[in-house]
C-alpha cells in the first residue's frame, strides 16, 4: 500500500537545518491560487479573496494516538494531514493549504523523516492542499506531528455544529466502528509478534478495518456532492471519537436532544466479523471506537427525498426538542448515549 | 512578573473533554473583525477581506526549547505565543489569531494547564490576537506547544527574506545577546538549586537577560514604525536562531553576501556584563545565541537619514554583491560567518 522501506540512514545533526528542509520539501506542488508564498520564509502569504478562511488542528502524539511498532512513518504522515483535512469537510469547506510541525527524536535518521514527509505530500496531492510551511524540531522522546489546516468555504456556507433543529434528520456518511475494529487487529498481532518474533501474521481478512486505522480518507466528496443535491446541513461534525460524542457536540451546541437507532447505523460486514471475533459488540465499535472521519449532520425532513437513494448517506435519527441523547436497541429499548469516546486525556 | 502559584490540583481525567475545554477558554476576547467563530467547532472561521493572510508554527518542547525546572508555566505559555506572533511581524505584517496545539502529561492538573492557558491569554491580549482553537490531549512524556499564527498583511507590503540587494544597509532593533544569557543564568541557578535545595537565587543582577529568556516580548512595534517612517525594507527575519544564522537566511535567499561589524551590534551592558561572568564573549551570545525576537532587515541606503536618529534601530552592517557573510572584528579582522545558531536538531 503506502510501505516504502528505506534501508539507508542518514544523521540529521549532520544535515544541518537547510540541508534538511531542503530534502523535505523540494518537489512540493502548488495547487491553489490562493497560496502566494509557501514555503521559506517566516510565515506563509494566502489570499482568499471573497472566501472565508477555515483553520483548525489536531495532534497526533506517539504513544497515545499511534504505536510505531503497528503504524508505518508513511501511513502516519497521510493519516496526520487526512484527520485534519477532515475537520475542514466538517465545516463544509474545502482544505487548501497545510502547515506542519513536527518533533522527532534525533536517533531518526533523514529517511525516516522523509517517509512521514512523503505521506503527507501524498495526502496533500491526492486532496490538492499545498503544504505551506511548518517547523521541524528534535523531541526528547517520542515522535510528534502537529499539523494545521487551512481551508476555504463560501460566506453564508460554513456549518457549524450548533445549527440542528427539532425534527431534522441524523445523516452520516460511510460505515462506523471500522478503524477501532482495525486498531485491535493490530494491537493484537503487535502482541503475537512480540511474544513470537518470527510469527507472520495474515491481515488479509482484516484488510478493509486495517486499512480505515492505518489509511484513512476525509469525505472530500460530500461538500460538493451536498451543494449538487441542493442540501444546506443544518449542523455538521466529523466522527474522531465516536458516534455518541460527535452527537453530544451536535445536540449540546444546538440546544436539543437527539434519538439514534442501532439498527441504521451503517456498520461494514467485515467490522461485524472482527468485533464477533474480539467478543465486542459491533454497536460499541461504532459509538465509542473513533477515527472513522466519517461526516455526521442534520438535515430538513424536506430534505429526505434528495438523499435517500444516495449510497454515501444513512439517516441514522433525528433531533428532539427534548434534550437528551438516546439509542433505540434492536430490542426497541431506550438507552442514554454516553460519551465514551476515545477520550485522549485518560489514556 | 507573571507567577501564580496555585496550590489546588484538578485531576484532568475526572474532568471529561467539556469540562476542560469551559476551563480553559471561558474568558477569551475577541479583538478583530476577521475572527467570524473562534473556539468550539471543527474549525474557526476567518474573513479577511483584502488583506492577504499570514501563517506560520512554532513549536515549543519540554527538554529541547524549555526545563520546567526553570520555566514557569505561565511564562512558558505567554513566550509559545510571541515566538509565533514574531514571525508575523518579520513578514511586515500583524497577528491576529493564534491557535494552540498542546500535549500534556495526564499527570498534569488542570491548575497548571490553566497557567499555560493563563500565559497564551495574556500574550493574546496584549498584542491584540484572537485565541481561536486548538487541540488539547495528553502526551505520554513531556510538554508540547504547538501554536499556529495567523497574520494580515496590505497586498504587496509583505517582506521576505530574498529582498535584499546589494548596497542595502543591514539593520536590527532592540539589543541582542541578552535571551542566551539569561538561559546560562537559569541553568546555573537550576544546578546550584539541585546541589542545594535551601539555596535562594538572587536573580536580580540578571533581571533583563532573564527577562529577555523567560519573557520575551516581539517587536509589535515595528511593522507600524516602519509603515510611518514611509520604509518598505527590502528583506525581514525575526531573530530567533541568532544574528549569524538569520543574516545567512537572507543572504541566502536573496543571492548576496553580507558585511557586519562587530562593534556595531547593540548589546545591551547587562549583557556584557553577565557574558563576562561566564567567560565567554557577548558577541557569540549575540550572534549565536537566539531567542531574541529582535527584527533584521534591510533598507536602502537613501532611507538612512529616516533611521539614523531612531533608538528602535541599529545599523550593523551591508549587504555586498559578491557572496559569503563576514563579521569584521573590532581589532579590523574580517572572519567568514558560521551558522552556530541554535540547532534543536542537534541537541
Amino acid at each position: 500500500m503506502l510501505q516504502d522501506k528505506n534501508p539507508s540512514k542518514t544523521d540529521l545533526s549532520q544535515l544541518g537545518e537547510f540541508g534538511l528542509i531542503e530534502s523535505l520539501t523540494k518537489d512540493i506542488i502548488i495547487n491553489n491560487a490562493s497560496t502566494l508564498k509557501g514555503i521559506g520564509d517566516d510565515a506563509a502569504v494566502l489570499n482568499f479573496a471573497n472566501q472565508n478562511t477555515l483553520i483548525s488542528t489536531d495532534l497526533l502524539i506517539e504513544g497515545i494516538h499511534f504505536d510505531l511498532a503497528y503504524f508505518p512513518l508513511k501511513h502516519l504522515g497521510y493519516k496526520s494531514a487526512i484527520v485534519n483535512f477532515s475537520d475542514i469537510y466538517a465545516m463544509n469547506g474545502k482544505p487548501t493549504q497545510l502547515i506542519v510541525g513536527l518533533a522527532v527524536s534525533n536517533r531518526f535518521p533523514l529517511e525516516a523523516l522523509q517517509e512521514i514527509y512523503d505521506g503527507i505530500k501524498l495526502a496533500c496531492n491526492i486532496y490538492k492542499v499545498d503544504l505551506i510551511g511548518g517547523d521541524t524540531t528534535s523531541s526528547r522522546s517520542g515522535l510528534i506531528l502537529a499539523p494545521t489546516v487551512v481551508g476555504k468555504v463560501t460566506p453564508g456556507k460554513e456549518v457549524y455544529r450548533s445549527g440542528a433543529q427539532p425534527g431534522d434528520l441524523i445523516v452520516v456518511t460511510g460505515d462506523l466502528g471500522a478503524a477501532y475494529m482495525g486498531l485491535l487487529v493490530l494491537q493484537r498481532e503487535n502482541e503475537t509478534f512480540k511474544a513470537n518474533p518470527q510469527h507472520q501474521p495474515d491481515l488479509t481478512p482484516y484488510a478493509y478495518v486495517v486499512e480505515r486505522q492505518l489509511k484513512p480518507e476525509a469525505r472530500k466528496d460530500i461538500p460538493p456532492l451536498l451543494k449538487k443535491l441542493n442540501i444546506q446541513p443544518g449542523a455538521m461534525i466529523d466522527i474522531s471519537d465516536g458516534l455518541s460524542s460527535e452527537i453530544m457536540h451536535i445536540t449540546r451546541q444546538s440546544g436539543v436532544g437527539a434519538i439514534i437507532y442501532a439498527n441504521k447505523i451503517p456498520i461494514d460486514p467485515q467490522t461485524v466479523l472482527t468485533a464477533e471475533e474480539f467478543n465486542i459488540s459491533e454497536l460499541t465499535a461504532a459509538l465509542n471506537g473513533g477515527e472513522d472521519y466519517e461526516l455526521l449532520f442534520t438535515i430538513k425532513q424536506k430534505d429526505y427525498d434528495k438523499i435517500k437513494h444516495r449510497k454515501e448517506f444513512a439517516v441514522i435519527g433525528h433531533i428532539t426538542e427534548e434534550k437528551g441523547n438516546y439509542l433505540i436497541t434492536p430490542a426497541n429499548e431506550k438507552l442514554q448515549l454516553k460519551a465514551q469516546g476515545w477520550n485522549a486525556l485518560k489514556t
